[in-house]
């Protein structure tokens, strides 16, 4: 018997005298006894907010994110320990790879986004400067920093281990403390991976708890700083979005609810084409995976009028193929659903769905005492006047077809479910998937669009990336998680900062212009990535550009475009004076201009940004370079990159050019 | 006697039997009636949905964004009008200068904001490409659609033309039509502009539709496609955010109410310095402006204790010299409150403040009918253990001193109210600002930074810009509203896209890597802007870099950097094999390869975007470029912005670098 414990204040706490006992969804006999310990939901608050986020905001996203690498391939190291427990929530291995690598992989993926994508400081920078005043004195920027509170995370029984793994990922790289609450169903599982989070001991304490049974008053004692994410059923959703103390505080609050997903087959897609085989094999292990019970599976099947029959048929064989039974044997496609009242819940709903729509296979159960129900294919002749088929959820193996008049048609009724998670066509013609997007993409929160081209690389329909939003509006919740830093973004507030170019700068670690410029010792480019100073700057001497020089670059490069070459037809143009110099002149002469030729710590110059040219440069004019070294990212473990803002002035101080350059930059001398 | 009246479905509609008597807070005596009338809010969400949505929905971004322009003219035309029904509502030139100029102002930034920085199509793009898969087959791209419902927007008393176009612009740049809805007190004011919008002809049909008086049942009513934006009072926010319909729908409501801001007076700040003079100044800006009746004002004034007394002086002898009367008197600088039940409802809230706080200054009335009541100084002194001054808001003329002991400590007094619209910190020191920012950006949906070099272009610490966001959490509503685009997508639907190439580039109308290349039928460069497609691809020959070549180009623009001019050291350096080619050579051949010389509709390389060296071109490689037309932006009345992938490869195939080159091209040949 499994006693799954909670994590408070840094304590296991064992099941209280009444635990809940699970029964095994396989054996259909008791395999767990959960909850029913008297937690302490204000300490276990207390506690997050005065250990752990303390803790994580003094560590930089950097920092925050080797740690969650550091923790993924802890996981990863351990992971066939969680494989062992999983067949006892039904699932086979197979379910059990979107659940366990899936999760693992979510952790890794943000750790390398986090590195990438976010600065190695305390403050996320979102969007450009704004210039609020004509000078440039008062400047305004938004940034994002981490809440202070902690996050709440609810999560659903069919995902124990991703569906933690992918609201801690994020959270924790935002910097916010995290209290997991599992569903209790599933909860042996959540709560052996959160035993090897713990152990790894890879986390400062307070960063995450683990509530095992009921949340109490967990809701009522959250506060602004605090956000809640939940993910389960859209009736437990409108409880706890309705609670008055989230409401009065104005607790953040999202929500990733199961929704009735749509999958449209194109009216290119003829019978045995790619299209419509990719149609039927993912349509198959949409149904079938997890037992049907995901968020995301396909519960509605949009089929042209005129392949109808053809899909009904080829589905319908395939799925009369799934083998349904005991999900530690391999022999078996198909395991349980994740309780016996969850099954009791699937039939209750098939038969409301049955009122609209025939079965076409399954609804049939093999005969074993776990909570099996075969495959099961329904068909829906009127789909316009039809309703449960758009709004009740069969969760589990239950698919319905519905028959589409057109692409419009069938963007409506993937539309009439009032929001979903996803959507996804299976189609090679561009317009079709212009137009369904256009038609129905406010309505889902995500479109899948499949054929033969993506098909070798795809994801699937109901594999939610990390890379890319999962949520949706409506019945989906109208809830955001993953979408890479977007997701840790949802733990962080937003926030305006107005004032001069120094105090923005100093906030942000980058440069802003107009804020001082640093004259170092020796030239930039012989300073490490440690010496050089945000804001330290070169001022270039001068160099004329000749109409001697515009000519060579010409012949040299070959770029004799007329307004470099031909004075007369170069003042015809709206942009130029006459005969200007080369925007890669300016470039190149720029580099000759502030470039130090001898071996040091700058390495390699490995792009550029926002080039922007400004005015025309004319023969006889000079240029001239100012380089400040705007910002410094870390990038491996020896070089780092600095970007430096070049700025290219005239003989008369008008700015001619500006961009930002890049450079990699070791950390130390060689 | 004012009459305002509503607009449903096209009609006016006069005030009914049961209409409200609107008492002039200057007059005191009755000036309009308002409200009553039986409105059908199903047939103008109907009308919304059915004529304004799809109208506004087959514009582009840059229609849409045009046609504000136009409006925001036609406004700042008539505005006189606007200005002699003002003082009505008790608030000076001064005051509606914030109102209307303000607002016509928002409306003008969100007009320039749409045509720089939103395309010319139908799909907003969120973000870059993500390859999902190992050979880019299968990419992600999240993109934002218009809200295909309607936007209500309830507006509080205070900002009665501001407060309607503020929500307006964004919505409709988004693409969705909005049914507004003002408070009654000052509902005369917002229907005189809204019917000028109507007589302007520019909007169409079913854009915006008026509401005076009660919503009845439009909340009721709307669903997963609609949105709410509130801006009020906490109380109302929680009943409306409370509603079972909007909770069940996951309607988007979004609330900005009024909140105990903060302006903290740095450590720095010596007595008659520039810092301390301009709190005080901005104080008294902030207690008197719009009578104090700004969710933005300042409520909550943290001084450091040795200060205090220097600050109590200033202020109250410049709040003492404020005149108070007729707003419609240019003598006086603060006029009334908005009604006298606002009036009562200051001085209710005064009088708890009072058992925690002393009056310095203030709480008088001057001897007229009209809702007056002079500018009124507390201060308190024990914050820390206070609650009414963090948390009873008195909407008027009203502001508390409360002392700090350094900048830890003002930090947390500011983060006390629970959550606010904006703080402010008057400092010069730029080590003050970044810790008061780690401090407290999380609890502020604005931070102020005010000092002698932001002072001569800064805006307020009252104003909200259309550029920053507006919105705050906890307290403030959790809410956010403008902050330029931002602003839009907050009646947009985010949705991930997952397909092909070829899909991905269709929906988005850019090129993305991948997908099919077109061949024009001549030069790209000889093309107009209308003729060059998506995709439209030349392949150049390829060029051999040889030594002379990079010995040449050092010697001529002076960058003789050791990677290019010694072997051995370029070996030494990570990135390189021995001596390459500089990455400026390599631009300037690839622009020799590409560029067509004679004069044609391509009139000026303007900048590059996102350029990065990939891998080392050593003496004797070659290179070739591809030059594939992504994204067309148009820009004036005769010239747009066309944006070209190109992609250098050498001999053996390999990516050497890639960049975005920006051309500016002429719609038609000259």
């Amino acid at each position: 018997m499994l006693k799954p414990e909670s994590y408070a204040c840094g304590q296991w706490i064992a099941p209280g005298a009444d635990a809940q006992t699970i029964i095994g969804p396989v054996s259909a006999q008791p395999i767990a006894q959960a909850g029913g310990a008297a937690l302490d939901f204000g300490a276990m608050l207390d506690w997050a907010r005065a250990h752990g986020g303390p803790a994580l905001r003094a560590m930089t996203f950097h920092q925050r994110a080797k740690m969650l690498k550091a923790l993924a391939g802890y996981l990863d190291a351990r992971k066939e320990e969680l494989y062992a427990i999983n067949p006892l929530t039904g699932a086979t291995r197979r379910d059990g790879w979107v659940d366990i690598d899936g999760g693992i992989g979510t952790m890794f993926l943000f750790a390398a986004k986090g590195r990438r994508e976010m600065p190695d400081g305390h403050v996320y920078i979102d969007g450009e400067v704004e210039q609020l005043g004509r000078k440039g004195g008062f400047l305004g920027q938004h940034i994002a920093v981490p809440l202070q509170g902690a996050a709440v995370h609810i999560n659903a029984f069919n995902f124990p281990v991703w569906g933690m793994l992918e609201k801690l990922a994020p959270a924790l790289l935002a910097g916010v403390p995290c209290i997991v609450k599992p569903a209790t169903q599933t909860c042996y599982l959540t709560e052996a991976c959160f035993r090897m989070i713990i152990e790894s001991g890879l986390l400062p304490d307070g960063a995450v708890q683990l509530v095992i049974g009921r949340t109490g008053d967990l809701l009522d004692r959250l506060g602004a700083q605090d956000a809640v994410a939940f993910t389960g059923s859209a009736d437990t959703a409108l409880l706890l979005r309705g609670n008055q103390n989230l409401l009065r505080h104005s607790v953040r609050f999202t929500s990733e609810q199961d929704s009735l997903n749509a999958a449209i087959l194109g009216p290119d897609a003829d019978a045995g084409g790619p299209e419509f085989d990719l149609f039927v094999t993912e349509a198959v292990t949409e149904i079938t995976t997890k037992a049907g019970q995901k968020c995301t599976a396909m519960r509605r099947l949009i089929v042209p009028q005129a392949r109808l029959d053809d899909v009904a048929q080829a589905l319908s064989a395939r799925l009369a193929e799934v083998t349904v039974g005991d999900p530690a044997d391999a022999a078996m496609r198909m395991g349980a659903l994740a309780s016996h009242a969850a099954r009791d819940d699937v039939l209750d709903r098939l038969a409301r769905l049955k009122a609209e729509a025939r079965v076409l296979c399954g609804d049939t159960a093999p005969d074993l005492p776990g909570a099996f129900l075969n495959p099961t294919l329904l068909t829906c002749d009127d789909p316009d006047a039809a309703s449960a088929v758009h709004e009740i959820e069969a969760f589990g193996p239950v698919a319905t077809l519905l028959p589409c008049r057109d692409t419009a048609h069938a963007a409506q009724l993937a539309n009439a479910s009032g929001g979903s998670l996803v959507a996804s066509l299976f189609t090679k013609d561009a317009g079709v998937a212009r137009d369904v997007t256009l038609a129905s993409a406010a309505h889902h929160g995500r479109l899948y669009i499949m054929n033969r081209t993506a098909a070798p690389e795809a994801t699937g329909h109901g594999s939610p990336l990390p890379h890319m939003i999962h949520g949706g509006p409506g019945r989906a919740g109208g809830g955001e998680e993953l979408g890479g830093i977007r997701g840790v973004l949802h733990y962080m507030q937003r926030t305006a900062i107005q004032g001069s170019p120094d105090m923005l700068s100093a906030i942000t670690e980058t440069w802003i212009k107009g804020s001082a410029e640093v004259t170092g010792p020796d030239h930039p480019f012989q300073r490490t990535f440690r010496e050089i100073a945000i804001g330290e700057t070169i001022h270039t001497p001068a160099r004329t550009v000749t109409l001697e020089d515009i000519e060579h670059f010409a012949r040299f490069t070959g770029d004799t475009f007329y307004a470099h070459m031909d004075d007369e037809a170069a003042r015809a143009n709206p942009f130029f004076p006459g005969r200007v110099a080369h925007g890669y002149l300016l470039l190149s002469f720029a580099a000759g201009l502030f470039v130090q030729p001898d071996p040091g710590p700058v390495l390699a110059n490995t792009g550029l940004n926002a080039l922007s040219f400004q005015k025309p440069v004319s023969p006889g004019d000079s240029i001239a370079v100012r380089l400040t070294c705007k910002r410094k990212t870390a990038r491996t473990d020896s070089y780092g990159e600095v970007a430096w803002n070049a700025t290219l002035t005239n003989q008369e101080g008008a700015q001619v050019a500006e961009y930002e350059l890049l450079t990699m930059v070791a950390y130390d001398r060689a």
